[in-house]
């Protein structure tokens, strides 16, 4: 619906149709953990955009409506609805199909439902209102500790279950291990190094309890957060190309290689990693709206280019924050990259100010250049919004000697008189 | 004592001595308005190292000891103390005598005591534990807001006054105002435009009242905060340079020019600014320790260059936090710049997570080429430390249009899915 709308505003007289299989537009699946904690109240607040609002827009929205094929010779779309099957025509296409809930191949696990839809999170809350005293949570992602915050602020007893040896992979070990001690403190049993088995339910489908590692975990509720895989095939067997990372390749305008017209954006697609020099498949909202402006943009006559990405992220996990930026040690490793990398501990704010928490920034450089290459924070308030610094720095190509010598910001509600990525930037560049 | 400091890190057989001629070392003035409101109990916290644990550090502090002459060819110091007066040989100076209160030169101001040491704090508060129900402060800076707002949490009526036409002349008007409505939400008369005639005092010299534009403020209490001045007259005696901000003149390693081995940093000295190619006096503790640093580096054989500063500064004004970088519109015109600028407003969150608050971004840049030359954020929590983001591009040369499609950070507790700095820099690239 991003392209859609700048398209709209570039072009007023242009005839912009938009397929939904679902009944909603422009919802935040972020904010669904947020609405099943009962933080936010109405389930209508994660909606920025209704139908209505896009069609007041003259942009014809069709919804429950789903395009089951493309013909790209024919330029022709095929569309199921209530009303049967049509054939509908394009001459530019912009492909927004998003991701889909990838649950382990395990008995059970298709009985829960994917909390990725805002209808979907309606239905989680309704039944969580229905009662309940253990759940529990497969995969120990962001989502799933957003999850299982959401659990523990309702009163549940919440065990989270994943099978490699630390929470939240996109982290460096160590830095994970702040992330998993606030999830505990916060009242979540976290079970790592541990396959999950089975996920028992009754003859409703309702869940029962979760079989990990041999033991066995009572669970009212269950919620998967093991990731989402690209939904492509549609795209695919329409002769797309998908790319490694199992997402549509694109080039830097959002266009699919080898058809004039056709652009992808979001979930479904792939980003240009500008560290790794490889294509990508990083599922987040920031990431789509930026794609889908670029792709509504160049189909309407528009030379935007997207300039790729770098893996920040941010999330809030039981009162910590989490930020995260470029390489980890281990990404970086993987790359076959030398690196210095060091962490620091430090206050969120002068340590006489009122309020002040601990925060751990961690940097990764390459070895000999110092350049600046990875950067990961977790923290007290006013911890994770600094990744954004880093990001830049890492975009701009700077080197930590650099960043320990920028004039950032000073006064005691907010840091140290060294902002404490300064301290991380002087530890860093001192193993140069 | 950062420059004493890092040169016993580097050497540890040097001999380190620290002339002060108050009582206290290594203290946070920025820290006074919160000691004086009561959200910082103890005085002592303000310090974060005493004479003694510098002494324990094997740097020989002497206080109460005041340098009242250089002799940079005989090399040595005339030091007076209780004992008397001494002389006082050195290999390598740092001369970090900072900046003293600059009162406007009316009568009745040089009766108020400047709240710039732990001592004169302590002083201020027991002042205020002593009663009074009125307060006037003369300035309207962010050093001006921070003693008014820490005297209305302390239940004065208070009254600013300035004879500028705004609040905080380091942001442009459009953005003062927002700091001016907060600070007037909070309690704060804010009078401008307005010139002081005089204070009234009492025959003990306690304030009774302050005469302005023709009014009479009733004050039981008065803070003057109209800037201050760099403590020169000692260097400038023995001969070294004064530039045309008043203050010391250094290289780009803290040297003062044509006297090897003699090094100023801190409030006292100049320094670069990277956008106005000028050298400048902005008087930081940030810009000082980092500056303490390289003097103490250099003098002890290293070899470490001051890149400089762009105008960061943040504060918390009235539960608003402000932020700049950069130049103004103002700044930037008086520099003979052509410019384009925009402002947005926005949320600090999503708009459906709880907390969300406003935040207005401005940014200014170069007319032509797009490239970041200024940004100021006023807003509520979480608003201001994004400055440092635009401080790093700005120090990297971004341009606005690869600002507003950098990676930055999204999550619902921390912004909506595009980051308000984001929209503000794809506002300003439109208008290229």
């Amino acid at each position: 619906m991003s392209a859609a709308s700048i398209a709209r505003r570039r072009d007023e007289t242009l005839e912009i149709v938009a397929y939904e299989r679902g009944a909603h537009t422009s919802y935040s699946a972020c904010g669904i953990p947020y609405y099943v904690e009962g933080l936010v109240e109405d389930a209508e607040r994660l909606i920025s955009r209704s139908p209505e609002q896009h069609r007041a827009n003259d942009i014809d929205v069709r919804t429950h409506a789903e395009v089951v094929a493309i013909d790209l010779g024919a330029r022709t779309l095929t569309v199921r609805s209530d009303d049967g099957e049509s054939v509908e025509g394009f001459d530019q296409l912009v492909i927004a199909t998003g991701a889909e809930a990838s649950p382990p191949p395990i008995p059970g696990a298709e009985a829960i439902e994917p909390a990725r839809t805002v209808d979907a999170g309606v239905r989680l809350r309704a039944a969580l209102d229905r009662g309940g005293r253990c759940a529990v949570v497969i995969g120990a992602g962001y989502i799933g500790l957003e999850m299982a915050e959401a659990f523990v602020a309702r009163g549940l007893n919440v065990t989270m279950i994943d099978q490699a040896p630390q929470v939240m992979n996109t982290l460096d070990a160590d830095m994970a291990a702040h992330v998993q001690e606030a999830a505990e403190c916060a009242g979540i049993r976290v079970v790592l190094d541990c396959g999950v088995e089975e996920v028992v339910t009754d003859e409703d489908g309702a869940p029962v309890e979760v079989r990990a590692g041999g033991e066995s975990y009572p669970a009212d509720h269950v919620v998967i957060g093991t990731g989402a895989r690209p939904l492509v095939e549609l795209a695919e067997d329409a002769g797309l190309q998908v790319g490694d990372s199992g997402a549509l390749r694109v080039d830097d305008h959002q266009r699919c290689p080898g058809h004039d017209g056709v652009y992808a954006a979001g979930d479904c697609a792939e980003s240009h990693h500008r560290l790794l020099h490889r294509a990508v498949n990083i599922q987040l909202g920031t990431h789509a709206n930026k794609q889908g402006r670029i792709a509504g943009t160049n189909a309407t006559g528009g030379d935007v280019r997207f300039p790729g990405v770098i893996g920040t992220a941010v999330s809030k996990i039981c009162r910590n924050e989490v930020g995260r930026t470029g390489l980890s040690e281990r990404e970086a490793a993987d790359a076959g990259m030398k690196i210095v990398s060091a962490t620091i501990e430090d206050r969120t704010r002068a340590g006489y100010y009122p309020g002040a928490g601990r925060i751990w920034v961690k940097l990764v450089a390459e070895a000999g250049t110092g350049r600046l290459l990875g950067g990961q924070i977790v923290g007290a308030e006013g911890a994770a919004k600094r990744i954004d610094v880093l990001a830049t720095a890492i975009w701009t190509h700077l080197h930590v000697e650099q960043l320990a010598l920028l004039d950032l910001s000073y006064a005691p509600p907010f840091s140290g008189v060294f902002d404490p990525l300064l301290i991380a930037a002087r530890a860093t560049a001192k193993l140069l």
